[in-house]
């Protein structure tokens, strides 16, 4: 039996990108009747850098986070820059991205998922925070997934 | 404060709706490294009689669940009858459907809802089983979710 993810089988966050971070937010903690998180910039260039479809990119992205019982919902507004927030927006509008999975050994797993027809979009991270990466398994599983190392 | 949701804040399900429930439970079951699930028909008409844009409607759907640790994947292939699942794959494709949320007190929470620009699509369910409703809740929160109850 094949195990692709290989780690604790839970998912982690569910993440949308959005056109408007502030509205969309406050919407949410009205529908949880939580308070609205405030939103911050990740990404943007590194001494690590951030891959996008094989190039350096200096591509940002606002993020605000819903921590509910079971799991964590992101909401994503990217700036202008090249990234898999930015190609997905553009192309199907704003709605679901990707559900993400926290694993142990990203590159194993990268390499295993690789030769299982899931190809990997957009990397980065930090050092003291944690690694990402977003692997295209649309084909397969008819959903992009973000995978999670550290955080 | 609003707090539409009005329950236990947690992602009961999240699911897909795609055109080879056979294909991509096997899929999925590799990704888990778990066992395929088996699917089942769910839906047609029944006593209670399932409603989809305020019309009786006969339709049928596959269903397949598979319950991680945190919450379940749920995978629907539905057939040619009109439905919240045919009418999104029909236009959309593959992919994300909805998140479902399990509630108390369903007619209030729809009409608390409703008054916030958030109307229902489709209801349905028996008795001995327990009851739904999709409700659009794309213009603010960007995704359509279910509200079960008594499941």
């Amino acid at each position: 039996m094949k195990d692709l993810l290989g780690n604790k089988k839970a998912v982690a966050h569910i993440c949308l990108v959005v056109n408007d971070i502030e509205k969309t937010s406050q919407d949410y903690a009205d529908f949880f009747g939580i308070e609205k998180p405030s939103w911050f910039w990740a990404g943007g260039q590194n001494k690590e850098g951030t891959i996008y479809r094989g190039e350096s990119t200096d591509a940002k992205a606002k993020l605000a986070f819903f921590n509910i019982d079971n799991l964590t919902v992101e909401l994503i507004e990217p700036d202008n820059g090249p990234s898999v927030w930015r190609e997905f927006l553009d192309k199907y509008g704003e709605g679901f991205h990707h559900i993400g999975f926290n694993i142990n050994g990203m590159e194993k797993t990268l390499s295993l998922m690789g030769e299982n027809n899931m190809p990997t979009l957009q990397r980065g991270g930090k050092e003291d925070s944690g690694w990402y990466s977003y692997v295209d398994t649309r084909d397969t599983l008819k959903i992009m997934i973000e995978l999670l190392e550290g955080y």
